[in-house]
């Protein structure tokens, strides 16, 4: 049996048409039904929606692979609570602030509280059901918590990181969005970030980054002489599934963000965003096994786990018009940026336990400002020059960089000087799972140390 | 690039419709054909279905993570294989006893082997395709199996295990669910059990109950004074993706319990069976960490994570008609019933090895009178009261008791008096992998004990 | 309610269709439009494409799961970089030599490299955008060199292990796929492989075989005295997750190799291959159960886990033909060949650390040769016989064992030869991970050997 009885002609016979023609919008026998075509985007925000949930699971098992098992039970306790807050956040307050329709463009909009609303309404003018919007939506919010849960393990106690959480998910994170995909002021410019490599990863990024120097390093991590003491993940296996499960994970974070395949042009987009998607990924692997290979001889796991997640981080931008190449390409120079920076913030006394800052904020200013390169916006009826689209990307990661920074420094400090955000010296030498949880992770394996 | 041009009309613009059309129904330009609604209908199945398989392996970690070492290697065998037997039972004759057709109501209607069918028919009249249809029940039926599995780990031998879930799963589940689903006297009398808070995760966790009274308890984990030593699950990571994997399976039970997607007004139910299964979820999990931290003065994961299912199987009865809050407040309440009854059966020398009876059985009868409070079933014309719900639900959930608890009796007990249940206290002592599977699950790591 | 009104009719009423007619051609209401049609056909491709994709990472855990602690890193290492490479060599040139069109039907009518052409393109002429298909094709690419990995771990340098998979998955894997699926000379001869049985596992199970040859066994493995040393799998628990997802991605793997879902016909035929799939599965877990328990009086998991893909691989060849009970058997006899072909590797001194030569090998050839009692090619017009059938699977059988053979032995000497395949015997005892990883994989659990 031929597999592919249409390759033939469609790849061989040289019919290949790159344009994306809408033909939905063809009348006749080829049309797709305006009811198709909302079950159709509809079921698209669902199967991305759970796809970006599992997500939640994907961050939970890299930190609690990477983490010390004094702290596992913490991490796994911080990772399904803070996708629990972010999800009732983002119903309390934060969908309204990030999609307030008509505002100033910076902040407000706010048209009450989610609760009021419905999300059960099935309206065929808009084209998808307003609850699986919804869903799509509020998976997102997660993430920006679950990269800094990553970068500030071991050392922050439960109680003021789940409140940094609930501010985080509840009003930054949306404010930024709604600069953005909530129409304000960086959507005007002309600022283009598709999935979300500056409002979801480097807002996560800078929020971690912020935390990581208010909070201070883990006790012990770098020397009086200057030596940095590595700390080694207590659980590769498990900080590999949890690349896998985010790698998967991805698929819905960027196809998804089509918004819609109730069109052959839509579908036929997501696909590629697929393609694109997993090939940035293996750009990103590839390129950290050889980096690291040749910088110290031995392939870094943990590297190469963070070279496939600053691939994912990179293409989220953009992941649609590049070509195959252009992907790998940009997933590629992900994979570097993590190779190189790791070492970078070790150098500056910044203790990011999972590499979390290289991986979601370098990469993902490099995913944005890569933007330029293959897409430009139409502003006012003119299209950017890629020197201006540059500048307006860079713009934005500016944006969100000081509104991030400053936003999460006046909160961690508020919370250090009430509730305090370090456990004691003590606490955090014996570990905060049986000091916070009360459940060890492993409570039958003996330790080495 | 706003990235949600639909939402300022739809939300912000007060045009949110409340009902839920069946656009599928208009002629014209927006109609779902036949064709493209069978399609629909089946892929619902096919999706949600492979999502309810998916959840053998989250049961399957789950219990790993919670037992001793000393047992893991049995219970990832005992997961596997219940899966397996399910589904071969469900296919001898399960299947055709939980949708009988025309029946007395209780038990019969049995028409003949389920082999001598044919799941590979494609009649457009039904809607969808017999096969995915049956895929989807098939792998509801493991469900029960994996309940009684997590409670009576750790000293129940592999063989009348095995015995056991062959005939829950060939006969008893079905039966239940002959009841209600399969259009028996529960369903005559108006009781409403949406994807199977009572006939699911209720029958198993009453098989459940019951096995761990005839079982009885672990040796040594209730002491001769009345102290209760706790014997700490040997590898929470573990457990922790074990209800994330359960948690994401969820919105396939849930979800696809809907049974058709095929018109505007079903799949935007689906959609919103996933918020508010998600948003049950996310309750149980705050709720229980807040109440644990407020009771022990720490966040506690396994209550936690039992938070996350309990919320999950209360909104299993009904996660379509409550608004968001409603759903949130229902899995709260399942969160606060794990918090309070599992210390509850401790006192009572029950031993429930995961927590599965406060989960599955204590929260799964919330979950079905908590329908009473938002929607009321139709019966000969009449919409029955409050009142008159709560009566029917709480019949329901009496009979499904006392059936499944009489009839596991009777199967515990013959299996204790023939082959005999529990391996010798030397046996369970060193555990039972060795003994029963010859493999150990971590034979490199030391012991601390 | 009643749950599946539908059924009552379907079921019951002896109304059952065996043909799968195809609705979409008809005219009137139940037609699926062209354009509706394209977008489910690319769906399938892209719920197929991520569900293989995630095998990845079940035959990362899996391996992960079976190997020594000492061992693990390398193995997840090796794990996410070949399923970088597949993807990235499958994008240089595997893509097109597994889909040349018209060509000799052997090796060539390579027809440029892949990067030349548009992944991008839609084309309503197809059925399907091109890249949902590309990404389908690209992820089964991994799986053959997923099993390599698996058999000769722990003695098998990182360098020359990723040479050969470069080799591997660019150049051996599409040139058997072009055989059959690109309509080569096996295709020609009326030979039928649905998901791959032979093009996919076999062909990985012969390199591995070879591999492991000429490699060599593990040191210490097989003592002087003929006596076997037997090597536990480090985590079995991980093992188990592993099985557990494979066996959803095989929903992928073999499900949407229907390579179609627009028509009635072809959704009907996906969901009757699910529920196959899962049902051969199942026949496999059940007889490794009952066999190893009747064999050795206890009830080996590793054997359950490998019965379970053993079973999975047999129903490859031909998932959609027989029905629930052939498939249930196809299953179970696969089940039996791994519990009795294990050993007999040891016998013959032939080092397979995760069992995947009798996973994937022998039972790929039980399930290639099985396809003929369950379907017959048409070749010029005419319908083979049995027999005559049974002749061309065997011929598939050999051609693809005698060049993936000769083709990985030319590639295993030739690195062995120059860059050298084993690392020195004290690196292998003390671990591949200090060695060439530089991570270990659980640096804090101290080990009892």
């Amino acid at each position: 049996m031929t597999r592919y009885i249409f390759k033939a002609s469609a790849l061989c016979a040289g019919s290949l048409s790159i344009a994306q023609p809408a033909f939905a919008a063809a009348p006749g026998a080829d049309a797709v039904s305006g009811g198709t075509a909302y079950i159709l985007n509809t079921l698209l925000f669902m199967i991305g929606g759970f796809l970006v949930m599992w997500m939640a699971a994907g961050f939970a098992m890299l930190e609690a692979g990477l983490v010390r098992s004094k702290n596992t039970s913490t991490q796994c306790l911080k990772n399904i609570g803070l996708y629990s807050i972010a999800g009732l956040m983002f119903w309390v307050i934060g969908y309204n602030i990030a999609y307030p329709g008509d505002f100033n463009g910076y902040v407000g909009g706010f048209t009450g509280p989610y609760w009021m609303q419905d999300v059960g309404a099935a309206d065929l003018g808009t084209g998808y059901s307003v609850a699986s919007d919804w869903f799509f939506q509020m998976v997102f919010c997660a993430t920006t918590a679950s990269i800094v849960s990553g970068t500030v393990a071991e050392r922050v106690k439960l109680v003021p990181f789940f409140i940094f959480v609930t501010v985080l998910t509840g009003v930054i994170y949306p404010i930024v969005v709604s600069w953005e995909w909530g129409a304000g002021f960086l959507d005007a410019m002309g600022f283009s970030d598709f999935a979300g490599s500056t409002l979801v990863h480097s807002t996560g990024g800078w929020a971690a980054l912020v935390g990581a120097i208010i909070v201070g390093a883990r006790t012990g991590r770098y020397g009086a002489d200057g030596r940095v003491n590595v700390f080694p993940g207590s659980n590769i296996p498990l900080a590999t599934l949890g690349t896998f499960i985010l790698w998967l994970g991805w698929f819905g974070f960027n196809g998804a963000s089509q918004l819609a395949m109730g069109t052959v042009g839509d579908v036929s987009d997501v696909s590629k965003i697929f393609v694109n998607t997993n090939m940035a990924a293996a750009g990103g692997v590839v390129t950290s096994i050889i980096l690291t290979q040749l910088r110290y001889k031995k392939a870094d796991v943990t590297m190469a786990l963070n070279g496939a997640l600053a691939g994912l981080v990179s293409i989220t931008a953009e992941p649609l018009t590049p070509n195959v190449g252009s992907s790998i390409l940009i997933g590629a120079i992900g994979g570097a940026i993590v190779v190189y920076t790791v070492p970078l913030l070790d150098k500056l006394k910044i203790d990011d336990v999972v590499g979390a800052i290289p991986v979601h904020l370098f990469a993902g200013i490099w995913g944005t400002l890569a933007v330029a390169f293959n897409t430009q916006s139409e502003v006012d009826g003119v299209t950017l020059s890629i020197a201006e689209q540059l500048g307006v990307q860079a713009i934005g990661v500016a944006a969100t960089g000081v509104f991030v920074g400053i936003a999460s420094a006046i909160i961690w400090f508020a919370l250090q000087v009430t509730l305090g955000v370090r456990p004691s010296e003590e606490t955090e030498l014996s570990g905060l799972d049986i000091a916070e949880i009360g459940v060890e992770a492993y409570p039958e394996f003996a330790r080495t140390a």
